[in-house]
């Protein structure tokens, strides 16, 4: 006991990247003898790679595992070791974190599945887990987790049969996924293209340790160059939040491939994994907004990882679209990723009169049109060199895109040579990224080495490309109340969300209640023509119950759509009586719009600016951010929603107050930092938008708030 | 010459086919002696290869070309040569060309660029070309083409570098491309995966063979399976069209990765091609009209060929979304193709309850979810070929895909090896497709090489499939009227138009003309309130001008409205006096649409809707088809434009009467059979929708006609 003890205060003192990603001693919980089973391959693959630590199999029927030394529990070895990989099944697998707990294990992670993503039962398990976590402070990765591997260590504590691969391919990455097959697919992948792996974790259902906490663990790593996410959902998204934003700050960048943009998908995560799948935009903000780049192909999740090392996200906040100039020695190859990255739209610029003027006199001999096509009589060193200098320097590009043909595959001297030199040599001239027309794995091999961001696609090229630019500086976390149940949240009626928004800044038509059981409380002085709504927190959706007369003209006709409101919401509300109603100054805009706020249960506070109408629903025209917002953010969330620019002077149309519109988003996202009441939940729909310099109005609004 | 003229006489009697593609004899005009040079490639690759046909160099200067006997001039051959490739510069290119025709040469091979691509000049240069073609009958292939190669007959008769290449991978497929450097990237990526070619074609910019001409000519060639398509344009689209036809009824299907999606790639194929490029939608509602998938990937241009062999398009026509099935050993892997799919609006389906029984029958414990996961425990032969079994004979499904996880590299048998077994054993079940998740080439070779569709990345696997199913079976092609020159055309007035709508059956509100020069002309029985609008061929904006006049309600008004127009189209139209009026019954639907035809200048005639508003145009939400079209097909545009799901009982509202929408689009398409007048454009804006069972209306109408 002595030893342990001494073992166990040791291991405390041990970082958490220690412990969990770079052990000295691990135990293998469960591990078997018979070669073909699961739990029989952590050491086996540990074996084979040559981790050079402590290893315990445990096994309690057994005294060797594999031809080793095997202990009957954890309680019987020498040390209180590392990290304890249990792999036995679910229920045991529970009592099994339960004595490693109790010994002061500092980390185990769970192979077994049967939690959260099977009902109610697995709920339990999960909840049993995370009773154990928070009273002995034992960290669990998974349940449902493949394990981890650290590459340069040499331990694959995994049961994914992947790591039955020889020579890890060894380099900067570290990797988080909630898929653990998909960790074993991209290690070969990355193996066939040279790049290379720090770590890789297999994060399964992240009761405790989740995906930013395990990344946040080695920001501080130097051999740790850049992050892969592999992402079905968002989970402990505030965690994540604050791994990128310390991962901007160190320069090591992130990309992300999530799934989700169907809806298929997104269903089928939380049946594969038990994660609560949210709507994918908001994700997609989300990663945005933490400066994550999100790929949307299997090869840029790969390939991307250097071309956002080479771009700061800093950077990328600065310009909204980046100006990319496309050099080749083939049109066709060319014309893939002009168009590529124009569906995405990023149109590729023209070169200068002053940059074809330089390239002329460097000797390099093209027409003058949007791409520089060196043809295949430029496909030479001196040729390919000298257009890479030009255009790396040229003031009117952001990225250069070198495109190389057949001579990729068998002259890699003429076109590929050049342009690793150009990178190797030019460090500070402008971003090179290389798209290989042939098939010409050689090449590609020699570029990745040469650190040059290079692309086996002209998807991937492009996709990258647009991910690296569509990156967000992050800002720092607001402070945030704390989350409320729905059980004690409250309906505002629209006089309240008036005041409320009011309140944060956003203007609105005109209302006043009226008393509607006392025909002669209506004032006189009113601003005809009028709408006349049902004014009641039990009422929240008037339109629907007949609770909305519009066009009101006078003393008389608003008497009469009282009655009929009454009428109306008492046929449709059970119980329901008229008090109130809210009379308001009829409001014409040029175009109505919507603006949301939501406390979102995954990635917290968002806004959100929309079309209104029918037809924006159908088209799913929207912006979303994290709240707040800056204005300039506003603007950028303006010219995302197409149909906003019906709105912007459209034909001749008469232009609409977007700078007001732009005030009024930074305002309703500021409902995130009031303090003194916490709001769930906003829509102030419609806004009308009026003439530029006439401002936006609310005409209506639905808040929820917390308390 | 006597034995001249007998080889030509004998070469005329030989098909297209034979001598553009498998000449016997071919003539190298312009051959260097210098290796280095692009002149002296085809010879260095034909020998390389090992073509076993006679071949001619000829050069002026010289009596031997790099070793080999060389000739001064084409008329100094011993035979008259089945194929010349002309690799001298662009004018001295066209003299030879001159000396070919004169010889009788059946086809030539022009390498040089500076036609079309090149302004007026180059214009010129090709009308020369044209002009010695329609004179000889010698057919051309390019200007500005790289050659072909005819991998069986090892005939590299191209300057394409890649064709360097040693070991040229031989297979059923025929490319033509308007790149030339492409085909040298699809020979190193198809021998990378086992893909193997019948013949490539550059085709240049096909001043006379064009893309449909050349592959037609292989269409009874047993050993041709199949086409790729790399398109930068359409061009000769009658030819085309016929070719797909054809192939359609022989079941060799058509791939095509066409550039142009963006605008900027638009732009580049006009500048590189010197090709006319229109709108990519056009193009797309061609190809797929045609039978053609196309795809939107690298890489599904090159895998997708075996799965459209496999579902035929007189299939894919049928049912408008395929049932897909996945099964998998890996879940991750699975969810990217579910999410792939999606995205592209195909949902993977649920197995019935009767599967899940045949499933649990077959000893394949599965969860009931909407993939079927055999999870890691069930990466077995025995497993996986019985969940293939099963779901293969499944009644719900159309096609099958298999993930294969990290097995797929190292352990084959486990999860390739039955996929493999099944489509070979069973090939009357459903059609297989599979997804391998690592790096796993030999897996994709063996698959490739048993016929099996498989794909390395999930996007080009959903790629594949979205663009198997959207294709449609090929109608004839309807006789059409010679296209009219554009100084002959007409504009109809609104009444003239209704008269023409009328006559193919579209109904429009009921509108007369009304004498502005004559107040007592007015007649009394007008169905107030009325639009009124300037009639007249000249004025066809007649919003633009102040021509149009809304909500006209008596006699009176409608005078006034007269003066009102007549002030306002004078003072905006240049001598313009008001003649005519045309009243029509005001009348409002559940909504606005646009029924659009045209003569497109390269796809013929099309037919097109969209919502009307200013919305739709920003959105550019419009379905199109080539005219005419049948009413199916006029409810799948009704189905693809997505405003139309708000006259469809979006949310509660009234319904539109679409099925006298999809009537009046068939109507609409009929101009395109009409032979005593010819439409060359006509836009039916707005069309009203009115509720269910109350027509649609045209309230205002274009036309311009060719005679």
């Amino acid at each position: 006991m002595e030893k342990s003890i001494m073992s166990k205060v040791g291991s405390q003192r041990k970082s958490l990247a220690e412990v969990l990603l770079a052990p000295r001693s691990v135990a293998l919980v469960g591990a078997s003898d018979d070669p073909s089973k699961t739990a029989a391959r952590p050491l086996r693959f540990i074996r084979q790679a040559g981790f050079d630590g402590d290893v315990y199999p445990i096994n309690p029927n057994r005294d060797t595992v594999l031809g080793e030394r095997a202990w009957r529990s954890i309680s019987e070895l020498p040390v209180v070791p590392d990290h304890a990989f249990i792999l036995t099944p679910t229920d045991a697998a529970i009592d099994a974190l339960q004595e490693c707990a109790e010994l002061g294990v500092p980390v185990a992670t769970i192979l077994a599945a049967g939690f959260s993503e099977s009902g109610a039962e697995g709920e339990a398990r999960e909840e049993r887990v995370r009773e154990i976590v928070r009273r002995t402070g034992i960290r669990v990765l998974g349940p449902s987790g493949l394990g981890m591997v650290n590459v340069r260590r040499k331990l694959a504590l995994t049961a994914n049969a992947a790591f039955a691969e020889p020579d890890l391919p060894v380099g900067g990455l570290f990797v988080a996924s909630h898929s653990g097959s998909m960790i074993g697919a991209l290690v070969s992948r990355g193996k066939a293209r040279g790049v290379g792996f720090a770590g890789l974790v297999s994060v399964g259902n992240e009761v405790d340790l989740s995906v930013g906490e395990i990344c946040a663990a080695t920001l501080d790593d130097p051999d740790v160059t850049g992050y892969m996410l592999f992402l079905e959902t968002l989970r402990h998204a505030d965690k994540l939040r604050q791994f990128a934003i310390q991962a901007a700050q160190r320069g090591k960048p992130i990309v992300a491939y999530k799934l989700g943009r169907s809806s298929a998908a997104a269903e089928l995560a939380v049946s594969h994994t038990g994660a609560l799948a949210g709507e994918d935009d908001v994700a997609d903000a989300f990663l945005k907004d933490c400066g994550i780049a999100r790929v949307e192909t299997l090869d840029a999740f790969l390939e991307s990882s250097p071309l956002l090392a080479r771009i700061p996200v800093a950077q990328t906040s600065l310009s909204a679209k980046p100006r990319v100039a496309v050099v080749t020695t083939t049109g066709g190859g060319a014309a893939m990723v002009v168009d590529q990255l124009g569906v995405r739209d990023i149109d590729v610029q023209h070169p200068s009169a002053d940059t074809f003027a330089r390239l002329a006199a460097a000797g390099v001999k093209v027409s003058h049109g949007r791409i520089v096509d060196l043809t295949l009589a430029g496909t030479r060193y001196d040729v390919m060199s000298a257009a890479l200098d030009v255009l790396r320097s040229a003031p009117e590009f952001d990225l250069v895109v070198a495109v190389a043909g057949s001579s990729a595959r068998f002259s890699p001297e003429l076109a590929v040579r050049p342009i690793l030199d150009s990178a190797s040599k030019s460090p500070e001239l402008l971003p090179l990224a290389a798209f290989v027309v042939p098939d010409a794995p050689e090449a590609l091999l020699r570029l990745t080495a040469g650190g040059v961001p290079c692309f086996r696609a002209p998807e991937s090229c492009a996709d990258s490309i647009a991910a690296a630019y569509a990156r967000r500086m992050p800002s720092p976390m607001p402070a945030m109340p704390a989350s409320e149940s729905s059980d004690t949240t409250r309906l505002l009626d629209e006089l309240e969300a008036y005041e409320l928004l009011t309140k944060v800044g956003v203007a609105h038509a005109p209302a006043v209640a009226v008393d509607a059981a006392n025909g002669s409380a209506i004032p006189d002085d009113l601003p005809y023509p009028l709408a006349v709504k049902v004014l009641s927190a039990d009422v929240p959706h008037k339109t629907d119950v007949g609770g909305v007369e519009l066009g009101v003209r006078d003393k008389d006709q608003l008497r009469t759509a009282i009655e009929k409101i009454r009428t109306s919401v008492s046929a449709n509300v059970d119980g329901f009586e008229l008090e109130r109603v809210l009379v308001q100054q009829m409001t014409k805009g040029l175009g109505e719009v919507l603006i949301g706020y939501r406390r979102d249960p995954q990635v917290g506070p968002v806004v959100m600016l929309a079309a209104g109408g029918v037809l924006t629903e159908i088209y799913r025209d929207r912006a979303l951010r994290l709240a707040p917002v800056s204005r300039e953010t506003a603007l950028e969330m303006i010219a995302e929603v197409k149909a906003m620019r019906a709105l912007d002077g459209y034909r001749g149309k008469p232009r609409g107050d977007l700078d007001a519109l732009a005030d009024a988003i930074v305002c309703v996202s500021k409902l995130a930092t009031l303090t003194d009441v916490t709001v769930i939940e906003a829509e102030v729909n419609p806004v009308m938008v009026l003439e530029q310099g006439n401002g936006v109005v609310a005409v209506d609004a639905l808040v929820k708030t917390g308390n």
